[in-house]
């Protein structure tokens, strides 16, 4: 028979290394297909029926911006060895593309995500709960570098952004469901000790 | 050519549930001989040479009273192979007692203790650094229920040494130590998913 799918729920703050612990984690057994990463941020609610500057005023750090609803039934689905049709995000137009991705059951799936500790539901589908903890001044570096160098943004608007939102719903949302968290991981993508007690677990799991 | 110990340190404030988690620990690897736990509590200064009433105002939550130096010279040998003789604290006459312990060399060293993590001569020679992370009024409610129940001592006794050493040289030594950490357990005992990782990672260097 074949093992239950296992959840590795891998919540944090912006900017705070989840999505490099998570794809390191991808990384060491991406051979052999028992692995998958879902983010939170593909399920992003369609907002197809919003013109598009209705949809760059979507707070997208609340929770409310989130299909829980899909990403709980679709884990459900993955528990019980289905296929699902995951969601692809179109950061570009701001809402759902009209395309997906068929994932198939994996032994252990890595869902990465900003939220993903704080709902109750996701909560109780994951097995393992990591909170990825790295202090807000270095998350704000992080995210200037990424959005003034990569991205081509202003200091004012990235700066603005964080204050307005990030920081508010990093404070009311994320912060708080750190203490439904087995583990809390300091600096995230740098602790390789830490990461190699998760890749030693799925080892275990996959082996 | 045998492997180089593996030391896991476990600190955290008092009562936070480490003893709970290296014991659990331990039990499980118990028939192998490979597993080993060492209390730092074994490591306080002898005090022979002072009157018992003197050795009472001894403050031993601070990082004075513990003798490191012995601590860290017994680990560089157990990590080459060699046989140590681990004090024995006597914690009725508060003084080391004039037993020892023999070890020999293990696979994992369980370094269990409050201030493990807050001496950088210890952290150089520890391989995973755990803090057991648990609210302080959680864990004033376990030193109440010890010491009064278990130990007979009064309510005002407990609550005046709490306030006036543990809390104090809590904030100031144990609480900034957990930012030397590898991983951050919240509750120590009860989290069964973080033992379980921890007791995956010593299956992975003992078999």
């Amino acid at each position: 028979m074949k093992r239950q799918t296992i959840v590795i729920g891998i919540a944090g703050g912006s900017a705070s290394g989840k999505s490099s612990i998570a794809s390191q984690l991808y990384e060491v057994f991406q051979g052999n297909h028992k692995v998958k990463i879902i983010k939170q941020d593909d399920y992003y609610k369609d907002q197809s029926h919003l013109s598009f500057e209705e949809r760059t005023k979507t707070n997208y750090d609340h929770p409310m911006a989130f299909d829980t609803e899909l990403l709980v039934h679709h884990l459900q689905q993955l528990k019980k060895g289905e296929t699902i049709e995951k969601p692809i995000y179109d950061f570009t137009l701001h809402t759902r593309s009209e395309k997906s991705e068929t994932i198939d059951s994996r032994d252990v799936i890595l869902l990465e995500g900003i939220l993903v500790l704080a709902e109750k539901k996701i909560r109780d589908l994951c097995d393992i709960m990591v909170y990825v903890d790295t202090d807000s001044d270095i998350r704000l570096i992080r995210r200037l570098k990424r959005d003034i160098e990569e991205r081509g943004r202003s200091l004012d608007s990235v700066c603005q952004q964080y204050l307005t939102t990030v920081k508010i719903m990093h404070e009311q949302f994320v912060e708080p469901s750190k203490k439904y968290a087995h583990i809390i991981i300091p600096e995230g993508g740098y602790n390789t000790v830490a990461i190699d007690l998760l890749m030693t677990k799925i080892k275990s799991i996959v082996e």
